[in-house]
């Protein structure tokens, strides 16, 4: 038992990186983001708001306002509109989501890598990148 | 020292996220940019590779050879260029790195997140996207 105690208390010194706990991270922004961007459920995903929200795409307005602009656009303009989230990574407080979205079903859509950072389990502040999925790409492999 | 022996096992056996050395792997995705993209030496970058380069940049033909190309155009063409990397998030085998790259000094330039995978060490898979920084954001965060 004592060495049980010494051994969890030396992983919890030795691997700082998990204090944030980045697998708790990535379920609160993988549920922030179904319920914002698929869903268009704006009350559902503020609940993951902290008391600020950073944001870096340069079209969007910042803080809760925007996102909250976002959401009613999306379900006003392209209520079919589907993110399908192709992998996530995650250290300390960073949430990245590699994600392939599409406004309308069966169009090419979109590559866009979304960055969230989180203090103390609530969402921050945000960046992303956003580029249109090619008709004739160089390679086989498609942008996921 | 038995006591340290069980802990370290411990550890490893309790953190296997840790087991592919994500601090390691960052080493190695930003030595292999900043000799690729900003000094330009393919052979430099080069030795960081693993048996294939699975490309998923739409505009890169697949394979090491895409990415040859890829430095001696910038060599040719934009020989100021400059890629700098703003952070660095590893998780696993994958090394994500959100980049200000400007082709010529002075221009606003583009955002990019560019994500590797690694086995063993070596550098044999990518992802990015790119999107032009616009002349007037919405918001005065920067996209970084």
């Amino acid at each position: 038992m004592l060495r049980a105690v010494i051994a969890a208390l030396a992983c919890a010194l030795a691997a700082p990186a998990l204090a944030a706990d980045p697998e708790t991270n990535k379920k609160i922004v993988t549920d922030f983001y179904e319920k914002g961007l698929n869903q268009k459920d704006f009350e559902a995903a503020a609940k993951h708001f902290g008391p600020k929200y950073i944001q870096h795409n340069p079209n969007a307005p910042d803080g809760i306002e925007g996102f909250k602009r976002l959401v009613a656009f999306l379900k006003e303009k392209f209520p079919n509109s589907h993110s399908e989230i192709k992998r996530v990574i995650a250290e300390g407080d960073y949430v990245v989501l590699h994600v392939h979205s599409v406004r309308e079903p069966g169009q090419r859509g979109r590559a866009i890598v979304d960055m969230f950072r989180l203090e103390n389990g609530k969402i921050v502040e945000h960046w992303d990148v956003i580029q249109d999925i090619p008709e004739k790409p160089a390679n086989d492999n498609t942008m996921f």
